[in-house]
């Protein structure tokens, strides 16, 4: 932005540059020339509209793709916003049939039904990338299924988990994004095409006819709703920011897995980058990123919120603030699931590395509680203070749980027995959590495969 | 707040204030009784309890619940929680068999359990209150479904509607928001009871027993994702921040519509106020009120986003922030459906005003469109350019479309005839919009009956 | 954004498309050579950079802006970012000399330089703008001082304020906007360049010439801090929220004037559009697009909130996400403040129509209270008790207060004279109001003739 | 909440649900307080107040004072607000003269200058806070002014840098939020009292004399932006969420440095808490809410700024929701500092183990690549290529730069000669860093013994 100048050209130059929609919501030519083909036929069926009429439509919105795709189409922005660039173009091509293309319907209509049309084919786009990093991470789970390291809590060593279990754990969090794309999709599927300016149409148009022509489940029950709703964009960016946050939480992790203390995990040059000054840097730019753009997909949701709020019906300009949005929140969140999607394929775990640390820092001090309460029958809260005990113990003197010795133990509490050794290896202790959902290495093999199934 | 001395205290105080969680999470001891009841009653199904202390456990809590509803159970800051205050309260009065309660469980798995039947609970209360306020909205739709109002689009006369076709839109709105609510429900309504801390636990527990008996429909399937999810909270702010800016935008109209230019409804005083200093205000505070929540709910859905973003797994400590945004934005909610239905029920709306004005400002001008493509088979385009020859000879002359002579119209377009002045009226522009979602009275009285029967 | 099949090409296309920022920050190319200028004098300077060497630098700088300037630049997606395509592109022209331009600086350093001295000239842009609003306000404020219209409060008529006093309260708002901008500004006013990656260097660098030469007031006090603090952009997009939420409050008020009912002004075709199906329509869009910008700005101001949320120092990857947000953000707040000015200036108010709403609504209730109290010596509270039974009585009678006789005000309170009715016109009202910063006019004139000087 | 049943009261009880606002804004009760008695003063003072009258006001309300104090105030929903159950007692004690109270001022302007007030206070009280956590870094700063910890960007091992070094970036951090605080109370620092609903009023009253008493710097300039305007609150509020953000990182780090994979530091018993299954932990859940009141703060931002989005001039009930937002994030901004206070001066950092991370990960090939430009001449981007080979060679061998033979380096570039050693190793690396603003122990000792003098 050159900053003063710009408006010197006056009233005209401003109300341009703040009016027309033509620079973003070209992004939704498919979507126009669809919904037009589809009045079109609508307006031949019911006899507003003569066959010929109706070809030339039809081959002249056929050529306008074309062109649009081909990159030779001339965007005007005096023609304000995609709509009105192919209509114009269209009667330049074909003559008065163009003209009678908008019979029947409004602009109000058309831009909520091209919109709702764009949202569509992302919820689809997206779902299939969804469902490709859950497939990335079933891979990965199965691939180390009984692969223990430290689970946390509060970035503190809790008890130990598997890797795999840990991975299995974002497959549920993006299964609920699947689930609501699906949701939102389902409930935006009705079709505004017909609800004309606000009040409906005179005409005898056929909304069932175009609502099922462009795929849609029905067309939408009353007019001054269907031109004035955007419950869709506000769902789809609702779904959006959950997803982007759960991302936010497997890149945060995988920021730290790479840092030095941890080493978790290594990825390759394909997702980090060096450094201008440093020249040893891996940096994990691609997490950093997908952590990142849990801001802008939240703060589209915010705006497009802020813009709704207290608007009175029907349709009000304000709603063209819909679209930026959107697209920018589609496009991060694509980013972000193609990014991680990469990375959880790239990524080489150090398996020794964390299967030392899971049995560090006396990660089976439950194990230990839940023995004294499985075998000497103590209640839970006793157990949990005796386990208390010899944990300080063994800090105290500078060991880990299985490093005291039996009568050490039983100095604190004189009724355990060799037995409890048993339970204190990681080994043992991953494989004692078998209630569903545990991190038993059994639970998590048969989990992923269950996933591994329902992905494939 | 007394700033500066609070925190002289030192430490502990400190502590205590950042950390403790009963002052607000107290509202969840039904929640919590009914986990812990349910959890017994399994622990002795499966012999980890014996059945005197289970019995024992039942009856404790119950007493507990009596005591905590009769306000008499003194909480306790220094025990920080609602989880602690009741277990310390059971083995207080029951002795060891409280201690045995916390077996294979967590606060983890106990508080995600809590929060999730709480929610469902909002969920339930609050599903009623939207269907009351579509129910009020229904009867007042029948009631009007034929009375005119001028229909706006960018706050500017475009075509008369109809009043009771201008609520059952927000009609649409909530059902909508209904269906999201029962979204959420659905998918939040898995037991994370038995996930444990993060591990799952080595207890031969039965989480189907428990799940069953809270009303879940299933236990979830990843201990991790149990502990660290609240995908339930957000789901549940996104729906109540669309259904507040919903709320929002009718409340701006009853505020617009209360305003001395419009004075197109009048609220009694049972939802208004008047003023310290001018005697004689009759202020729409509860549609102002009902306008501005729209901000805390957002705000709400904004701050927990923000709290969970990047949260490495499992449980931390941040996700005790869930529970204030959630417990404000659903009173939010409530006050505002409640604020809401008393309102549409309260309105007395000016229906001759409303007529007047449905019948000035060119309404009509789309009907003429119309007429020019329906009988002259103009072109859409062409019929619109003479129509606004039209209107601004109209203007001109002060008069409005109905007044220009067949003469003068003719002048514009030679092939008008006398015809065209029948679609120039208010009552006959309604009466045409029949098409499926149009504001024809009979399709309005139509989705009217089809809605108080669906409420019913 | 083609759905599917972008990403076949593999992680180099991911990390290509999440990870390069020339897309966007080749708007920082002003400034990125304006810092590599600097850097190269001052490396000169301290014989780090021969003077042949810097006199190539400067040179082959000065060919690369011309060859941006004149669209012949070819941006290439490989070289990632702004700073490696300008000094790519240097090294090709120049050579060698290009290769020492980065000495004792990183990338880091760079970019905070180059973000806060666009910033900076956004903040002197649009300081520009705000302060040309608030003189299109003065003059308009100036030429309606004494025009009355009714003062709403919860847009119901309260007491009545002229139109110019109205125009007055935004320019204290936007008085505030500019000192946020300009505290802004003297804050941001350090420069980072010497920071380094993030340690500093241990060239003997002279901070203070680059700080000087590039405009700043001093240094960057700590390097830490200096390449992973975005305050400034923050603290610019906070003041950028206010000012837009300001023109929401002015851009609703001009729609809701606009509309039929209330008619109070008429804004020209310049800022307003017609309907694709309703001719008559002249809709305020500009209007409504400035009250919409807010949310944006406002999703900005959360996106970069979000964003910075528990980073670690020193800088990370997800900084990158500043620019976008700010750009954004900046671009809307200049045109809305270029659309308000444009509307304030074009708007055409109906002076008649406001004076006659302004009489109207019992508006000098207050007037006929304040002389209770003032005359009579009545205690506030009983005079408002009075005035409300006096208001109650006209409402019955369908007149205004005005319109009472003697006799009836004094059935109610037997000391009311003659006198009371010169209080209870419009224009005894406004004048009245004589406090500093009421609406009587002299009071009104006087402040915008002090506003018209200061911004002279 | 208690779903259902609750609203079976009627319009009242949702009225008064939704409209009381006394159950927050007694908080508000000592600046009601003082405001109503300097009001009084002045009323005296013009002779609109006998002294007799203006005497048994302020003794009244020094005995509310005392009341309200002590927990003897009963508070009454029914007057709604502080404002009227403080003006309603104040009646009950004194009579007459209580009536006389509110004269020549409004509600309007009464809640306008007690939330300033409140918001000043808050303003005072939070600055010292900020500054007592600068305070606690500096201290800190000065004691580990030298030891070397790895500093990270990307959370890479990027140079060593100290201890001190990297806690001095957060006093600047919090030197620029007290800047901020200070902008704002400036701004804010003009008095609304004397505006009276909007328009200001009749009476002669002394505004200057009443900002004076209250210790404002000004009376407010225009009485419809004074009784409408909240630019403090969010100004204040925008403060606040930058703060907590820079409070989020420093608790970021706080919990990845206890981590076990870490252990840079370690926090006492006083800042962190137990589990309740897993008795070993040291959970620093302080951190981890401090981390999370970002959220809380944001939120409370949006959620004001969408409330005052789109109002019209000039008073609305919709700004009674700016209160509790403003009382919440103040609330938790002063828990978050206290917190971070304590934290950083009970935090005992292990530097041994800092000092060894800070030397691993080829740290000092930033210094190697310096050496080479300034001993060597190399041009920069030459020397950095240079390195990355002799990194690679390191990394390849599995040592670090340092291990490396002369001849091993002279192999990639003949030139090196034994001096480059002198530059790998830690302390080397941190005491080059010696410009401006650079970790070279010198500078830090000097910053923080400057930040001492300044906070001293």
């Amino acid at each position: 932005m050159q900053w003063g100048g710009r408006f010197a050209g006056g009233p005209s130059v401003i109300m341009q540059d703040i009016n027309a929609s033509i620079g973003f919501d070209r992004k939704l030519w498919r979507q126009d020339i669809r919904g037009s083909r589809a009045h079109a036929a609508m307006l031949a069926t019911i006899g507003l509209l003569s066959a010929e009429d109706e070809d030339a439509i039809a081959s002249g919105l056929e050529a306008i793709a074309q062109e649009i795709e081909a990159g030779r189409f001339a965007f005007d922005v005096a023609l304000e916003d995609i709509h009105m660039n192919i209509e114009a173009r269209l009667t330049e091509r074909i003559g008065e049939a163009g003209k009678r293309l908008h019979t029947a319907r409004s602009r109000n209509d058309q831009v909520a039904t091209d919109f709702r049309l764009w949202v569509r084919d992302a919820i689809d786009g997206l779902t299939a990338q969804v469902s490709d990093v859950m497939l990335a991470l079933a891979q990965r789970a199965a691939q180390h299924a009984g692969d223990p390291m430290p689970g946390f809590t509060h970035l503190q060593t809790a008890q130990p988990v598997t890797f795999g279990h840990h991975l299995l754990a974002y497959i549920e969090m993006l299964e609920r994004d699947r689930g609501r794309l699906a949701d939102c999709r389902r409930r935006l599927n009705a079709c505004p095409l017909g609800s004309a300016a606000l009040a409906g149409t005179s005409f005898p148009i056929d909304r069932a006819m175009t609502a099922a022509a462009l795929g849609f489940d029905r067309p939408t029950a009353n007019s001054l709703d269907a031109v004035s709703d955007r419950d869709f964009a506000l769902e789809f960016l609702s779904a959006a920011a959950i997803s982007a946050m759960h991302l936010s939480r497997l890149a945060e992790e995988i920021v730290i897995w790479c840092s030095a203390p941890y080493r978790f995990i290594r990825l390759s040059d394909a997702f980090t980058t060096g450094s201008s000054i440093m020249p040893q840097k891996r940096n994990p730019d691609a997490a950093e990123l997908v952590r990142a753009k849990t801001g802008r997909v939240t703060g589209a949701l915010v705006g497009l919120l802020t813009v709704m709020k207290g608007l009175p019906l029907a349709y009000a300009k304000d709603m063209q603030e819909d679209k930026e949005p959107v697209f920018d929140a589609a496009e991060a969140w694509a980013l972000s699931l193609a990014a991680t999607a990469g990375m959880v394929r790239d990524m080489v775990p150090d398996t020794a590395r964390m299967r030392a640390f899971a049995g560090s820092g006396f990660a089976t001090a439950t194990d230990l509680a839940d023995w004294l309460v499985r075998v000497l029958r103590l209640p839970f809260r006793s157990a949990h203070h005796v386990t208390g005990r010899l944990v300080a113990l063994a800090e105290a003197r500078g060991v880990d749980l299985a490093d005291l010795t039996l009568a050490e133990m039983q100095a604190v509490e004189p009724g355990i027995t060799d037995d409890v050794f048993s339970v204190l290896t990681v080994e043992a202790s991953v494989a004692s959590r078998t209630s569903y959902g545990g991190t038993a290495p059994a639970n998590v093999a048969e989990q992923a495969a269950r996933w591994l199934a329902v992905l494939a």
